[in-house]
């Protein structure tokens, strides 16, 4: 935890931050340091340790947190963030008694989100996802997953790859960005062989080519895509060197999971539906699984993922906002991780290193992120809190005191 | 809706607001103003409508609310936010599989906020009720209800309630404050009636004496006061000229509802397990069905409130956050506006009338609170949404764009 000091030469650092207990998440545990000292330096954590221990050192500013626990930044490791025009009209029609078959023939559902992503204008599109992003950042969240996938052609799905790489230009966060153009059928498709096809020989190679996503995912569910399709689809990112994610086992069991991890997804995510050899199997190729307690919540499912089987194979878990307009309209990560508690009864530690180290495995990044450990980006949060299980205990609040981002208050 | 303007004399207000639509929420309906104008004097409604249809004014201030909704004021009715000593540690216990039973041997439950409450200061109480009370605030909360029944001695209620004054002198907020003291046995006592006694010959007269509630409520359950117990203490309340409230039916039917509406109750509160002729009498009462969706979500109970019923008697239904260490640590209200649609089947229409005037009219104060009328106190929020369904439809996120007070931007 501590740099080995072999002779008398201070450290020399841009910022050191003392006067709270730290929970480092290392090896995905609380690992508490109390009354620790955070050192900074280039952006990342020169030195870690009890403040009491700290060795000799020069720094360009001295932060005093003033109480409470810092944790890692917030990882959001699956979002649909950025689209336009919002269901909040669906989700009230519904409520007043009208189906979801109705409000589909009305043109709503995914569909409503693909027209109105289709048609809006990228300022427009930054504009409504900045403010959603700006409520996970106040909680305490410094990466976000951005998918496309309500573009389904070409340019719309890299107009909504653009938006995302515009918000992090835009805004102190990290984002990765993920083409999920295997969401849903564009409505001037009727086959989806074909629509897979295309996806193939065109939509993946121009995205590899631009350099616009950092891995591949799809929606594999009887209402999206076969495990087949996903797995020609996953073929084409394979060859392309984008490493692939899934939505699987949603609403049932399709072995989508299992195909995934045959891949060496990065995470299998929803998995209600999945079974013990899908668990197996994204255990042994190292897949996140990424629970998602507020689409859950939202569709008021009453199939928790089979979280003994995957605390008994040591399948990391993350869990994410998967915000989205339709079936999880969440900008609260803690609030996630709350859920994850009450209703798949994960501990707050286990909560809490999904929102961190195993969220930032589910991207790809845990060599840099998601844990405070010497070499690693020095993003962190400080909470108003007396403990780290608060952050999971309490039901909304504004519990954060400082973000700090690449080493520097936001 | 309009002042009905005899002649051309200007209205002499202190502040105009526009360009907002306003939800009025006028007889618990939306009741929609499109382009509206809000006027303010004397910290009340002088005037609301379109803005077109504005009369000749003279005003101190203007404000354009550049867009969004306008609502009352959210009303949070039902609250525990006075108290010492978190209990995010047994939420963690709980977790990890320690049991109910063996966190009451510890010292753990309500018995824990009750020592931990009675121990500390005024100050500390103040210092962390504040920063709850904040978090509300931030949600657009205006007006809020705070319980004593911590403290279950003389010293301590009057403590407890002495707190919730200075909390309403120190911000921007109504405080409401309500006696229960017949919340749970005080561990000095092993027997119940005795306790009743006491609180009907001591603590009564004297919190009525010193003029510090506006009201008695009480908690009637297996575990904690019988219906008859209940009674004898309302019996003074009502002799005392308190107006009384009741915690009821949370966990089985005991016939405390019907009992609280032959006193004309404010409200009965969390009633999961009432019955038709508790409906009947509360509908006769016009007392008021408090919904608690947070305690319902937190203690994973499975009995929803009659909605059907409520709604055939016509029952007005308040929703609130129950904010509380053990059963409910929640800090937003919207939160459980959305849990209030998601886990009973609340319209969002039904859900923001539960904020605001069947909120109001829970705390005996509809006649100036609850809607935006003229007349009423103006407190109003601008909400950053397209339509006030939004307001229930979002899992957390900051929606708040301005949060005005008696007519003042807080
Ligand atoms: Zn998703
Ligand atoms: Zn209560």
């Amino acid at each position: 935890m501590r740099f080995s000091k072999t002779d008398d030469t201070p450290l020399v650092l841009d910022s050191l931050w003392t006067g709270a207990h730290v929970a480092t998440m290392q090896n995905g545990h609380y690992s508490i340091i109390e009354d620790a000292a955070i050192a900074v330096s280039g952006g990342r954590i020169a030195w870690l340790g009890k403040a009491s221990d700290l060795p000799a050192y020069e720094t360009q500013q001295e932060h005093d947190l003033g109480g409470g626990w810092v944790t890692p930044g917030l990882i959001d490791c699956h979002t649909h963030l950025v689209f336009a025009g919002n269901r909040a009209g669906e989700f009230e029609q519904r409520l007043n008694g009208v189906s979801y078959q109705e409000i589909a023939k009305q043109g709503g559902g995914i569909a409503a989100s693909v027209n109105a992503t289709r048609k809006a204008s990228e300022a427009e599109l930054i504009a409504s996802a900045k403010r959603r992003l700006k409520s996970l950042m106040a909680d305490g969240v410094t990466t976000v997953e951005i998918k496309s996938g309500y573009g389904l052609s070409l340019d719309s799905e890299l107009k909504m790859l653009r938006v995302a790489g515009v918000l992090s230009d835009e805004l102190p966060v990290t984002i990765k960005r993920t083409c999920l153009a295997a969401h849903a059928m564009p409505p001037e498709y009727d086959d989806k062989d074909a629509y897979i096809d295309y996806l193939c020989h065109t939509m993946l190679p121009k995205v590899a080519e631009l350099g616009m996503a950092d891995a591949v995912d799809a929606f594999c569910e009887g209402i999206a895509f076969s495990t087949a399709q996903v797995q020609r689809y996953f073929e084409t990112a394979q060859a392309l060197g984008l490493p692939v994610k899934i939505h699987a086992e949603q609403l049932s069991p399709l072995g989508g999971a299992r195909m995934a991890a045959s891949f060496k997804a990065l995470s299998a995510d929803h998995i209600e539906f999945i079974e013990e050899a899908d668990v197996k199997a994204m255990a042994e190729a190292g897949t996140v699984a990424v629970l998602l307690p507020g689409a859950f919540y939202t569709l008021k499912e009453t199939q928790r993922p089979p979280m003994d089987l995957l605390r008994q194979y040591g399948v990391p878990m993350a869990i994410a906002t998967d915000a989205n307009p339709g079936t999880s309209p969440a900008l609260s990560l803690r609030l996630m991780m709350n859920m994850a508690c009450t209703l798949f009864g994960m501990t707050p530690e286990e909560s809490l290193a999904g929102a961190t180290l195993h969220a930032a495995q589910a991207l790809g990044m845990s060599d840099s992120h998601g844990s405070l450990e010497v070499g690693k980006v020095a993003d962190f949060v400080c909470w108003e809190v007396e403990s780290p299980g608060e952050l999971c205990y309490w039901l909304g609040g504004q519990l954060v005191k400082q973000r700090i981002q690449q080493g520097i208050i936001t």
